[in-house]
C-alpha cells in the first residue's frame, strides 16, 4: 500500500531542552524528501495549537531559518502542559482531517507519547488514516525503551562543566565559603544529578556528595561524609536533585503553595539546596553555599553536546521516514550499538508503553555508599556529552622552602 | 637608579573569576622577562601564604603549565579572605625580606588594594626597597580609577547568555511558568546584574525587568512592570541583583545567621528571588520560578570572553613590568581608548585611593524607570563581553488558515 498523499502535523511539548529545535529541523528536513508529505503544519505551544487551530506552515521556512533553528535552544514552536479531556481528542482529530493530515509527530516525554498513543488510537478507531509517530525529548532521561534521550547529553554537559567549574571556586577560596551545594533538575530520577560528575578526572575531583532521588536521604551519613571530605581536601561541593526524597518516600522540601501544582499534579520543586545548607551550617558550623542553575541547565546552548544535537536530528527524521513507510502508534528510540567508538542507531517502542513507563537510574549506576556513581554509569554516560571537557591546568607542585 | 635585584611575591585574593589566572601567567611570563627578577613566589591562598611561608616556585613551572593556567578558571594559587593585624603586617615584611623579595603583586580588589598599600607603606617607613604594584581582578566592575575590571567582561557574557537562553525557555512554556526569576551576583553595585541585558535584540527580548541595587526597591511599581509586561508578551523574565535593597537602605532579605558574616563583616546574600517569586504568585497569582546561577556566572569558562582573557594577561604583566620600572603604591587600570574599534591601554592609580573607592551603576546607565539600562551602558559594555553571542533563529510567522 503506498503511503497516502498528506500533511505533516509536528508539535513540541513538555519542558524545552537545548535541542528540541533540531529535533523539529530533522523532521521539516527529511518531510521534504517524501513527495507524499504536502504540507508540514507546526502546532504553537503543543497540542493547544491544534485545539485552537494556531498553526505555522514550517514547510514554507527558508533554508537558513532552519540551519539556524539547529542551533536555537527552547521550543521554538512554544510548548505547552496540558491534560486533554475526550472532548479535546475528538476536536484534534476534526483539525486534522480538516487541514488533510495524515502525518502527525509529537516530540516530547510521557504525557507526549500518551498524547500521540491517544491520537492514534482514536483515528484507528474512526477509521482515519493516520500514521503517529513519537519522537523522544526529555533532559530528565527518564524514558523506557530508549537507550537515553535526547536533551540529556546536553544538559550532562552544561553541568559536568558547571560542577567543575564552581568546584574549583570552592577549592581556591574553601576557608571563606567551605561547602557548595549544586542543586539540579530532576523530579523523580536522578539522572541529571548523576551527571554532575561527568567532569571528575581524578578522585578528590569535585563532586564528593551526590544525593540522587533513588536513594532515601538520611542526614547523619550525608553530613558525615561532608565532613570527612572537608577534613580530609579543606572543602566540600554536594550536588543533589531537586526530587530528592526522605526515608518515608516524600520530597525532602516540597512547597505547598497550590499555585505550583500543575495541570499533571507535578509540583514545583526547589528548596532542597537551601535546606541542606542550613543543615551543614547548623550540624557542622561550617559555611556552606549553593548554585542552583534552573532551567539554565537544560537551555545553556554554548556548552550542548554535539552528539546529543546529532542525534535529537536523527530522531526527528527518523519519525517522518518511519511514518511514511506506514509505523503508527510507535516512538522513535535511540539504541546504542557501540561504545568505543560510540556508534547509536534507531528503533521504535510502542507509544502505550513508553507512556506508562518511567526511568530511574538502575541500581548499579549507583555506588555502594549511596553517595556516588559507579564506573558503569561512567561508560553510559560520557560519550552522550560529546567528548571529554577541554582541559584544565593546575600548578606544579614547586614548593619554595621556608626562611624565617 | 637601576632596578634591584630580588623575587616577585604574587598572590591572588578575594573571590575567583574565570580569568584570575590569565593575570597571574601575564605576571609569571613578564617576570620571565627581566634579569632583576630573580624568582617568582607564588602566595598559597592569599596574603595566608606569605604568614605561613607556604610558597610555590612559579618560576619552575612550564611553559605547558602556564598555557594551560591561562585557560583555567578560578584561583591556582588559593585565595583569601583575611583582616590583617598591625602584627601580621611585620611579620609579612619579615617574611618578604627574608627572601629576598623587591617586588610584591597583588591581583584583588579593594581588600587586595588595600593590603598591597599597607605592605608597601610599612616598607618604606622601614625603609625596605619593595615595589608593590596592584593588579585589578573583580566580577563586581565596582572598583574606581580602572573603566573596568577583569573578571566582570566575562560573568557579563555568562549572563547575556543564560538570560538569553533561560528567556526563550520562559518564552515556550509561558503558560505554565509564566515569570522567571534570575538571580545574579553583586554585593552593594548593579554591573553583574545589568549585564543580563548584553543579549537583547529587540525591546522585547529579555529581561524584561531589571532590579538594581542601586535603586530602592519598591514592590507596586515592580508588580505593575511584570503584570504588564505578561499581559503583553505572555511571559516575563525578571533579574535582580543578590545585594537588593529597599527603600529603607538595607538588603530586602538577608540572612541572619552568624556563620555568614566573614572577617570583613560582608554577609553572604542569596534569598532575594525567593522572595520575589513568592510576591508575584501572592500579589498577582502568576507562577513564578528562579534560577540562580551563583558562583557558576563567575566561573563557567566555556563562556568567558576573550577580550577578558586577555585584558587579565595585561594588567598582570604591566603590573611587573610598572614595578621593575620603580613604580609602587599603585594599581595598575584599564584605560578606554576607543570604542570602535574597542582599544584599550592600560594606566595607573593610588592603591590607597582604589582601596577606599566603591564604583556603583552611574545613573546614567540607569533607565528612567529605576528597572533597564541606558544605551549608554550598553555601549559601555557590549566589547567586553569579546563581541556579539552566537546568533539564535526564530520561525518565520507563516501561518496556515484554519479550516474549521
Amino acid at each position: 500500500m503506498p503511503a497516502p498523499r498528506g500533511a505533516l502535523m509536528i508539535g513540541q511539548s513538555g519542558g524545552p531542552t537545548a535541542v528540541i529545535n533540531a529535533s523539529l529541523v530533522g523532521a521539516v528536513e527529511a518531510a521534504r524528501q517524501h513527495d507524499c508529505i504536502t504540507g508540514v503544519y507546526g502546532m504553537r505551544h503543543g497540542i493547544e495549537g491544534v485545539l485552537k487551530e494556531d498553526l505555522v506552515d514550517l514547510g514554507g521556512q527558508s533554508a537558513q531559518t532552519l540551519a539556524g533553528l539547529k542551533q536555537t535552544p527552547s521550543a521554538a514552536l512554544g510548548s505547552c502542559r496540558r491534560k486533554l479531556s475526550d472532548a479535546d481528542y475528538q476536536r484534534i482529530l476534526a483539525v486534522l482531517e480538516a487541514h488533510g493530515v495524515r502525518y502527525f509527530c509529537y516530540i516530547g516525554g510521557n504525557d507526549s507519547a500518551d498524547t500521540s498513543y491517544r491520537v492514534g488510537k482514536l483515528a484507528a478507531e474512526s477509521g482515519y488514516e493516520l500514521y503517529a509517530v513519537g519522537i523522544p525529548k526529555t533532559v530528565d532521561n527518564d524514558l523506557g525503551f530508549t537507550d537515553h534521550c535526547p536533551g540529556y547529553g546536553s544538559v550532562a554537559r552544561f553541568n559536568a562543566m558547571a560542577t567543575r567549574d564552581a568546584g574549583r571556586d570552592t577549592e581556591a577560596i574553601g576557608i571563606v565559603d567551605n561547602v557548595k551545594i549544586i542543586e539540579t533538575m530532576g523530579r523523580n530520577a536522578g539522572w541529571i544529578t548523576a551527571s554532575t560528575v561527568l567532569g571528575k578526572e581524578t578522585e578528590t575531583d569535585p563532586p564528593h556528595v551526590v544525593l540522587l532521588p533513588e536513594v532515601a536521604f538520611r542526614p547523619e551519613p550525608f553530613l558525615a561524609a561532608v565532613k570527612h571530605t572537608f577534613e580530609r581536601l579543606g572543602y566540600c561541593l554536594v550536588t543533589v536533585c531537586e526530587g530528592l526524597r526522605g526515608e518515608d518516600g516524600r520530597e525532602v522540601v516540597a512547597s505547598q503553595r497550590a499555585l505550583d501544582t500543575d495541570q499533571f499534579g507535578h509540583r514545583q520543586l526547589g528548596g532542597v539546596a537551601d535546606f541542606l545548607v542550613d543543615l551543614v551550617a547548623s550540624n557542622l558550623g561550617i559555611k556552606a553555599r549553593f548554585d542552583k542553575p534552573g532551567t539554565i541547565q537544560r537551555m545553556f546552548m554554548l556548552a550542548a553536546s554535539p552528539v546529543d544535537v546529532e542525534e535529537a536530528y536523527l530522531v526527528g527524521a527518523t519519525a517522518v521516514h518511519q511514518a511514511v513507510a506506514g509505523v503508527t502508534g510507535q516512538m522513535v528510540t535511540l539504541v546504542r550499538e557501540s561504545n568505543h567508538p560510540y556508534r547509536c542507531t534507531t528503533g521504535l517502542a510502542p507509544l502505550q508503553e513508553v507512556a506508562n513507563a518511567e526511568r530511574p537510574l538502575p541500581p548499579e549506576f549507583i555506588g555502594p555508599d549511596g553517595m556516588s556513581l559507579t564506573a558503569q554509569y561512567l561508560e553510559y554516560a560520557r560519550p552522550l556529552i560529546g567528548g571529554p571537557l577541554p582541559p584544565y591546568a593546575r600548578l606544579e607542585p614547586l614548593k619554595v622552602p621556608p626562611c624565617t
